[in-house]
């Protein structure tokens, strides 16, 4: 971050920020602050392109009615550990965390929960869920579709989204393990800031129109497709790949959204999807009891074991060792907090629109 | 294979081979069969190195009393949708079914069903578990650890197993979606191939034993390590290895396995852990019920719908474009049920001195 110009904010000027512009857009209350909450933690966690960074899409979504702000959620189909939920088309941000909630107290209940979601959009963070999930001494999954950016190994195009998968594990003494990953070798992001600074994109990431695999990051946003995670048959792009299509099955074959190709876009100046194969994107949230198998207190003492023991790994040449899963974002947060959120410039001019489009001040 | 020497057996030999020998070892008939099916799975769906290929693993710790032939396998903790379950150190091909069948049954019930399984051992392919859930009109899961052989990023040693994920979703007139993955970049059966054709392995794949890539395949045999899905930092090595983990931690620490690199070796004379942090080796099975989420009719049709889209992709250059998970197993399934099961000398002899020692005829 400190080679691109930005501007520092703290996390409760960005949130009191975000709350506003939902409440001016419709939006409740408690759902304004709970959307805001979620943006929060990407903003704090350092995942800059899932916080504040999509504020002016969901304003513009909003705005334009294409996003309802104030959503009937409903459950459609349930068992005792399982449950469909339609969102109404709510924001994700206020869809995923009430069906979060639903599969956790499905959990406390029946050992575990499973839900899966349809018409909802964009929910921020896949980690922000199982987090939520810690403060409930549960193990946690989200997942989510998203629109197409991926392609399937040996495809030419854009298939799947990037599909994350995020899944939790309480410690005692040692902070959780907390899994949040794209289903993709590269984040989008990464393509982004290598165009702003003019750099070759690794061999790897992602492929031309053509499907040819490229070093130029212009080429991937000119009509080109990410990489599944491994990359090529060799390294095991088969493997990313048919992790992108749990994912999307999952979320949105399992619940009636829109998948694969077909997920409409979250930005309003993208093509619309050739087919509507269902309604809105697709989210899919677990949650397990620890005591429905061991006793949380050993299972918590044995995750510090598991922690202590990989962080004792002999280190690779040039590294300082293995880190644990949660910890870049655990230190990016604790830094944040104390010092502010970096947020780069053109993301400022967008907040500074909202501003002047609402009356709402930035700071 | 074309270009190893090999011999073809017919998949009832080899699965009436494998019976006998566990029965001579005094399991009992039905587990006996039970098990051959399993290793018969992994040899008809061209997964080599998990079939008849063991069959001298399990035949040495069986004679050695290091396996229990007669398990009295346990229920050790249960709520509603979970379960623990102690395999009382018996095979994992009797084990690994016994718990699936649990979690199924309680899918049946309370919609879905997860079973973490401790004292257990190898279980050969974890697609043949998600096979089963879909006869029984299941969504499967199956996952388990094993003994130490993946570096963690960053990592120059040996600290995970390579811990496969397996998920399966039916179709209607397509086949089904079998995903059926090591959570690492290349299987290790890929580096033994290359070590016999003395060919160089792509970077990647694995570490020497200084934590430096290498293109050699005898540095990974000489106390090396594979690497994690991803391979490395830049193409999201931190991603396969964070997969490793969960499936370490919901295979062992949930159940009381030892887990990481204290996973016992399968192999007699490979050297022993240096602690004991549970019983055995662990392992995952999940199961739901489709229609807990929506109709299991219009599921399936979309899966089909899922199937032909993706069929339909641009290919990348060089390619016919992208397969469905499941497409190679089921085509070497569908020509090996044919034409035999080609094993590679190695392994011929291995069976052979098995049948010398039991009397049992190999053909």
């Amino acid at each position: 971050m400190a080679d691109v110009e930005h501007r520092v904010f703290r996390i409760e000027t960005l949130h009191e920020f975000s709350t506003r512009v939902f409440l001016h857009l419709g939006v409740p209350r408690d759902d304004a602050m709970q959307a805001a909450d979620v943006l929060a933690s990407a903003d704090l966690r350092g995942i800059d392109s899932h916080g504040v960074a999509r504020l002016h899409s969901y304003f513009d979504m909003l705005s334009l009615g294409r996003i309802n702000p104030k959503p009937a959620i409903k459950v459609l189909c349930s068992t005792l550990s399982t449950a469909t939920v339609d969102g109404d088309n709510g924001l994700g941000l206020v869809v995923g965390p009430q069906a979060n909630r639903i599969a956790m107290d499905m959990a406390e209940k029946a050992g575990s929960g499973w839900v899966s979601v349809r018409n909802t959009n964009h929910f921020g963070i896949a980690g922000y869920y199982v987090l939520e999930a810690l403060q409930r001494d549960l193990i946690g999954w989200a997942m989510t579709n998203s629109s197409k950016m991926v392609a399937p190994l040996w495809g030419a195009e854009r298939m799947l989204g990037t599909n994350p998968i995020a899944v939790s594990f309480p410690g005692k003494e040692e902070p959780p393990i907390v899994i949040d990953m794209a289903t993709c070798a590269a984040a989008y992001g990464k393509i982004e800031m290598a165009r702003r600074r003019e750099e070759a994109i690794p061999h790897g990431w992602g492929i031309d129109r053509d499907g040819t695999v490229t070093t130029n990051p212009d080429d991937i946003v000119a009509g080109g497709a990410l990489l599944p995670l491994g990359s090529d048959r060799e390294r095991g792009g088969h493997k990313g790949y048919a992790l992108a299509i749990m994912v999307d099955i999952l979320s949105c074959v399992l619940s009636g959204a829109n998948w694969g190709p077909f997920a409409p876009s979250f930005a309003v100046n993208n093509e619309t999807p050739q087919r509507s194969v269902g309604k809105g994107i697709g989210h899919f949230f677990g949650a397990i009891r620890i005591d429905g198998f061991i006793d949380a207190d050993s299972f918590k003492r044995q995750v510090d074991d598991y922690i202590r023991v990989l962080r004792t790994t002999k280190p690779a040449p040039g590294t300082t060792g293995p880190l644990i899963p949660g910890d870049p974002e655990r230190e990016a947060e604790k830094l944040r907090r104390e010092k502010g959120v970096p947020v780069i410039l053109p993301i400022v001019e967008d907040l500074r629109d909202i501003s002047a489009k609402t009356g709402i001040p930035l700071d």
